[in-house]
């Protein structure tokens, strides 16, 4: 059966240079980096070697990366860890509607610890009016959390013009770019922190880090032996920190595949869009690897499980979200409405994504949402 | 060069069975757990079989078991999540002063937040007194927690004994197992929380799990997508918890090994003490990988480092507090000076660990010590 991948802002494949050289430290260099003799001086090494890769990455200073379990930890510990270390100074975060399930969880559960969140909207197109971030600045707000690419619909976020109203004001700024890290520009010279993870560029899951400008005020979240500049304990995971540099240069040696996959991309929105009643989530210029359409009268579930009949992997908002039966959040915030939030299609491609799997997709889809429109009880009305 | 890898409490090399079983998701089942297509669907089962393996393995059930990326994680959440969750009850925890590092600087991080804690202090072998546990519980305590082997002189406490009491009293009991688990009884009758992780048992870092008996009130400690029964979020590390349940498995198919292992480490005990001004630290009846000793006027760190020199990989206390220059707070609380708590080797075997290995190390480590008392500075008091 023909299998087409296209759930990348999910998770992605390893890629098999990643785990040639994630190898060594699935067999022979099996040392804790905090040992003193050579197998965990070798390890230690690694390591380092690692963060370097990251760090030069994002133009920050070595001892500026915190890896971590993923981008999920990465996003707690920001909101947490800065809320915590400076509620002396105050009590008000700002962030959005759209951001990632575990920055509004996170955000829920300070409410409950006594902090106050703003929850800005945002356009129709999924962008914050740094205007309205400028307004919504008190002397008590400590800490602006934005999402740099949004995952569902692909928006990104003028950080460089959210930060400087951030430093302007004297208030932390964080961003989780697990999205858009390696796909666009992004630099540790907009932004206070930056949450980035593996399993999102051909990298291992289970890994990810935290950027952290230096001196920034921020409790630590998950305390022990003192591991990562005392920062954030825990033996360190080395396969995933080694493999998650090496997708780190192998996709910024890589530039050429960002350009086939926009051009691919693009090709995939045309043809969806020539669908009768379909509409595409999210703005024109988009992150270089997210399509999201809508089509009306039909369930996104129902859309992505004739897909996968057909061989085609892909998702309806979020994968984290996927199972919930909810209307996607992001949607709601452009201005849909619960049935088209509902009826969401997100397609992400990657740089193993083809121009013969795009023209499969362009012919199965119609197919299947004409059958499905004949079928549905929402198409009936 | 000779290797004997002599430091398996710090971490130990993946077993080639568990590896094979992790390979395939490492390259073509890439698919998100949370994902509705096939290559979610595949990567959901792999999840919950693994899930059921570790439940089993405690006599648990399937649903009490939660992926987390590793010991100090667990140890993290257990503490701090139990502690926010249950505050209107009361404000009080009970530990010891032989924990982990994660927990004890949970539990000081915990003190700043407004709770009380209590470290009990242990005997000469490193055993809680079971009536001292009774004397300290309080109305307001809410929270016991209890290491089962100890990391550094691997003394095993009474879990049975110590959870009674806590039923009685009607308190939480959380304990430690990272060292213990598969190397010894340990059942999800004796505790209402056990910390377990995979790279202590021959899989991989960057994984474990806590077990929670059902309807424990504990807050969530990484919110987001509602991963893991929506109580720890983040996308899957399923490579690594396949990994983990195949390292338990393969652990608890060989029993025989145990026995090879303590005749081993009873050799090695039985040698060393022949060495002069030698004391062993911890009980005759201990951890069955577990060996620490004292060699008066040596320091810890010397001896590793010589030990090293020959091959031998073997650390002082546990390996996170290796770079410390700190005395074991472990060996600290056993009633030894400065002095003789700086001078401690620990050595901790595997299953791999052979007899021509311990032979080798009983030839090379009186040479050592000869040598370093000698020329140490101590040695010549």
């Amino acid at each position: 059966m023909i299998e087409v991948y296209l759930d990348n802002g999910a998770s992605t494949k390893i890629d098999p240079q990643v785990l040639k050289v994630m190898q060594p430290y699935l067999t022979e260099k099996y040392g804790n980096a905090s040992a003193l003799h050579s197998f965990g001086i070798d390890v230690k090494e690694a390591l380092e070697k690692a963060r370097k890769v990251i760090a030069d990455s994002l133009g920050a200073k070595h001892q500026e990366i915190i890896f971590t379990s993923g981008g999920t930890e990465s996003n707690n510990w920001a909101l947490k860890g800065i809320a915590f270390a400076n509620k002396e100074k105050g009590n008000h975060i700002i962030t959005t509607k759209i951001e990632h399930d575990c920055v509004l969880e996170s955000s829920k559960w300070l409410e409950k610890q006594g902090f106050k969140i703003t929850y800005l909207d945002v356009d129709a197109e999924g962008f914050v009016n740094p205007a309205d971030l400028e307004k919504a600045i008190t002397p008590q707000t400590i800490l602006v959390s934005i999402i740099h690419a949004n995952n569902e619909i692909g928006t990104i976020q003028d950080l460089s013009k959210l930060y400087s109203i951030c430093k302007k004001k004297k208030v932390l700024f964080h961003t989780d770019a697990c999205q858009s890290y390696t796909k666009t520009e992004l630099s540790a010279n907009n932004a206070d922190l930056i949450t980035i993870n593996a399993h999102k560029i051909h990298g291992p899951k289970g890994v990810g880090a935290l950027y952290i400008k230096e001196s920034t005020k921020i409790d630590i979240w998950q305390h022990g032996g003192g591991h990562e500049f005392k920062q954030r304990s825990g033996t360190e995971n080395i396969h995933g920190i080694v493999g998650f540099a090496e997708a780190v240069k192998v996709a910024l040696n890589n530039k050429k595949a960002l350009q086939k996959m926009e051009k691919l991309r693009d090709k995939l929105i045309d043809g969806v869009l020539k669908i009768k009643d379909s509409r595409l989530n999210g703005p024109q210029e988009r992150l270089v690897n997210n399509v999201n359409v809508s089509f009306s009268g039909i369930e996104g579930e129902s859309l992505t499980g004739y897909l996968n009949e057909k061989g085609i992997a892909a998702s309806t908002g979020s994968a984290c979200s996927s199972k919930s039966l909810e209307a996607s959040h992001v949607l709601l915030a452009l201005g849909l409405n619960h049935e088209q939030a509902h009826g969401s299609l997100r397609l992400t491609l990657s740089r193993y994504t083809t121009e013969a799997e795009i023209d499969y997709v362009l012919e199965v889809l119609p197919q299947i949402v004409a059958k499905l429109r004949k079928i549905s009880p929402l198409g009936r009305n």
